[in-house]
């Protein structure tokens, strides 16, 4: 037993392996950073390639080929090749082709479909059917049966948000297929929007407070104006300029426990400022084009790119062009704040704006 | 000591008297009745009627004479004189003169305004001004500075709708002149509109629930919009037809916290069923024209008219004309909801539709 | 026509009255006063008297007299001879004669007995029948079933707190007897005080956050030993020293909906400083003497008695013996936080003490 | 261009690749499972061990070597040799040597502690100073600074919860020494237990709902009490026998958003029901022995013990003794709950109750 400190130390540690234990002293930082130290990456899509890609599996991938959904995810390069756009979201492309279906199944996983082009689709989720339309935003709650389909000759194309990483971390996801192609259909189309659409006033005799929005579709005529009304009030985020994000109107609640979803206008020559938070994002370009600056890299985006900001990582705005330019997003703030992990920090050196050191290149994994 | 024990009862009961008590077991069922029976009656007052002597206060009364608003409030038959519509309620017509100020001030009572003729009158609350337009609904949360004004040669006319019952019952009125007629004025104009007013989204930046409605002033356009697309829904109140409240959209909850505003088609050959609740309502008839049956007493009512249904008294609506009907009113029900006083009960009798005794006759208060 | 504006108004008036309008500017601030202008009055009730007219009444009034309850209710001399110890709050002594029965009903008024004496009484809620001891705060919610009844000798006398005059004020009376004198009972006695009684706890299969406190009682024992410990942590109110409120421990929020009820320490020695409240207060002495100063009138009081402050009165409380003084108290701040009337003011000259014009005298009512 | 479908596909998945682009359909029941595959497994910890090599620790290991706290913590062997309990929870066990300090630092996970014995040992968090006694629960809310110490000759020990591994996954982690090791203290020792600790009552004039417990600790004597009234109630649940959750006395939650504690008495001869659930759970063995079932595998455990249930894995509890077993445990359901995750299915087979396939070997990880 004539053991120094450090032979008694070393068998100490081997015992704790032998016995499934870890001692703290040894990894306490990098479990417990002293500031985020998120794996996902800022990365960027650019659309053309992604309208190529997806265009080739409308030809050959049929939907009863190996999943039910022709969705095409953003893996984010610093996940490991998981389908995953940050640790906590998915976002994806789909491309529906002219006359086929979706077919009806229903998960755990909270989702969200932007639309990009309908072209004469439809989503159906629980009997209420709704006809899809460029920048409408779909809602699908957890459980809900829902399938698309199209009446139409031409492909439907739009993007996927849910939080299927989320969902697999937490071990809570449940699948089932309905085992039929379509559901049964309410005989009035856009029956929830037309319902609960106003948002400043509801039913009178609807009393429950629900936990999911109760209108499947915020249309894009609607955005667009409070996105107008917005920029005429004068009023904008210093961050994020015109920035709207989607509610439950009987709560003021995000649509989504886990994830929120928001419309941002760039003006033009507008620059924000950058802040960081803990939180991440994924961006959608719907119109304009222009660029971000996260964590000192440009990113330059155009109309249909995707784009990723992770936790704590500085970021800025910014609209160049004579146009506006529109931004869809999903991020996972609602995690935080209802686990109480949000928090963020201004950018205070050099009047908020950080100094651009390189350019995104996608080469570079 | 030799009494009987009727004497000892009555001497009991003055010695009660002398001492400010009294014994629950003489007028139990006074204060607690097995059912409510309240005090105000049904009414209605005519919108001629009503019109006309308006005008001649505008004639005769002016702004700094006795008070600062020319408000004549509909004095409920059954409370004794006062002006008051019903227990809780205040419902008044507003004349405001062209080119005329009804000077700043703000209080405790918690009130709303429908616009039933703008022409060229505004609304500032808290230097929000708003320009009033007919059908708008202007809000006037408690303590928030407002005053009226117009730009037009025209004269303004519209309803009030306050607390004012209630909170003199409750002791709670706190009543501030501001010293001068008129406030400073934000720089855009319908400010709080613009920013708040799409309803389904909200500026991202926002992250308090305010405890009243962010923006000052529903805007007829949108509530007539979603009166149509309510009604094209196919669902409907088998009470109220085609019935919306007003919410705040950053919560879900009534606009004001102790009463509630709502808006109501009755359309063309609708006979609602009756019932009744815990709680009164104050109508006024926005356009059209048709009947409400009250505890089997039948109120013919046509654009501009007003009426009252008391607590607990069944009610019903017909529209018997080829038009649709349009109700603006206010009720106490959050009051009853907060306080956990509210109770509905439907009529079954008859497929719930009460027998016509007699038709409202004004003479006979 | 040639009438002068002064007629032209008379005759407005006139027909104002005749159709049942009355304008705002001519009792603008009778109505809406510039602060609170309670009609009830500071008062006090002695226990010496309250006990043997109690006592008397006891003797003489069966509990099928006209009556269920042998309550007799403090009559606030402001309230013109109402049994309204404010104008929302009931308050009465309730005698109970040994091995009588107060048979039971249920009712819409929130309500809760302080048990003065219990003697082998007992209250039965909703089949928890819970064995009454000094001290004691049971609560009775709206609707539940309820009887009393004595296996003992000797009378039991509690205090009962009621929102009776706000109940009738709000035409929400509903009132059951049972038909029968006892309802069956739980096996187990104090089920909900063994249930949910801890606080800082509850059975974990238990979801729902119940809109009342789950048990029924809560226990002086308890409520003794948290004055203590309140005490000992050497924080205070300034205006009500060590005072506590009762709490639905699965909400926070005050045991009903309209009333809330405290327990007080004033400690020897303390004088606290003056406010005023919008909301009354109606306080029973449980122990000990000191005296309360009302806007400048000075009440002083005794283990037993009973004592209101009006709405926006300013008071400040006195011990000036050896011994604690404590104090059991209903209000109706609820009602004033949930309808957004409540506001409150320091009283600031003098150090926060208001001087002392005079010492109630009960003969001038 | 003549390629194959095949081939158009195998170029098409490969050029997914070199995009950073993952189809769904190839992998889509991998990352949404038709139900829940925990990569955590079931297991369980001993006692002896445990205090064996903590004590070793306590000799070998200084608090100023690689680590400020002594914690010894549970790698779930399905984990891949990170220090975490189950995906989301930490738990370990913590010595203290007599007189020693563990110094003052924050963070952003949010932590427990229950005390095994605490031998003159306190707790600071925020100035407000707890000694530890055995059974105890303390509580350590995000970013609150906290310090340990003894002040004693002989060590204490106890478990410590936290979500860690949440906090590192979601990437929300910030730590922050202070800088010194011990901070100011509070005059008065347990000042928020004797403030806020009565649970059914709070001190009247503080009006806010904290978001964390205003109490730091849960005492022991209280919790026991609790468990024995309930006991005494003759409620318990199917599954988990007499089991009560520590909760925020001003709102009813969870003492941690994240996380929850419970404390269990399984009675002697109690065989629970078997369910499972979307949460995982860790257990320490507070008093007596007994074994549980977790998806056919029986666990034995005895006082000390720690084990863990995976989530969606069936389980049962059992007592075949003649003495009560308690049983501290913490369980992410409150991030499933807050998330919309959470769900539960009971076992409805062979009267609830699994076969036992096997008995838990720790030699096979």
């Amino acid at each position: 037993m004539n053991q120094t400190n450090e032979e008694r130390i070393k068998n100490l540690l081997e015992n704790f392996n032998k016995e499934s234990l870890q001692p703290l002293w040894t990894l306490e930082h990098d479990i417990m950073p002293f500031k985020p130290k998120p794996q996902s990456v800022a990365w960027l899509w650019k659309w053309d390639k992604l309208y190529e890609l997806a265009e080739e599996a409308g030809e050959v991938i049929t939907l009863d080929r190996g999943g039910d959904r022709r969705a095409i995810a953003l893996a984010n390069p610093g996940l490991g090749g998981m389908p995953f756009a940050t640790e906590t979201l998915w976002m994806a492309v789909q491309w529906l082709n002219g006359h086929e279906v979706a077919p009806a199944h229903r998960h755990t996983p909270q989702a969200i479909r932007f639309i990009v082009d309908g072209a004469g689709s439809y989503s159906t989720v629980e009997g209420d059917r709704v006809y899809l339309e460029k920048g409408d935003l779909v809602l699908n709650p957890p459980l809900l049966w829902h399938d698309h389909g199209s009446d139409s000759d031409e492909r439907a194309i739009w993007i996927d948000g849910l939080d299927i990483p989320l969902t697999k971390y937490l071990n809570a996801n449940f699948f089932e297929p309905m085992g039929k192609d379509v559901q049964e259909v309410d005989t009035v189309k856009n029956f929830s929007v037309l319902k609960y659409g106003a948002g400043t006033m509801k039913p009178a005799w609807e009393r429950e407070k629900p936990k999911y929005p109760p209108m499947s579709t915020f249309k894009w005529s609607r955005t667009e104006q409070a996105l107008n009304d917005l920029a005429s009030s004068g009023d904008s985020s210093p961050y994020d300029d015109i920035a709207l994000e989607y509610v439950n109107p009987l709560t003021g609640d995000p649509v989504m426990k886990t994830f929120s979803c928001w419309i941002q206008m760039i003006r033009p020559g507008v620059h924000t400022k950058a802040h960081r938070e803990v939180c991440s994002t994924v961006y959608f370009v719907f119109e304009g084009s222009g660029y971000s600056i996260i964590d000192g890299v440009k990113f330059e985006w155009q109309k249909g790119d995707l784009f990723i900001i992770p936790n704590w990582k500085c970021h800025e705005h910014v609209n160049p062009t004579g146009e506006r330019a529109i931004l869809f997003s999903i991020n996972d703030r609602p995690t935080m704040d209802l686990l109480d992990k949000y928090r963020e920090e201004a950018y205070t050196e050099n009047e908020g704006h950080q100094k651009v050191n390189a350019t995104f290149d996608p080469s570079k994994k």
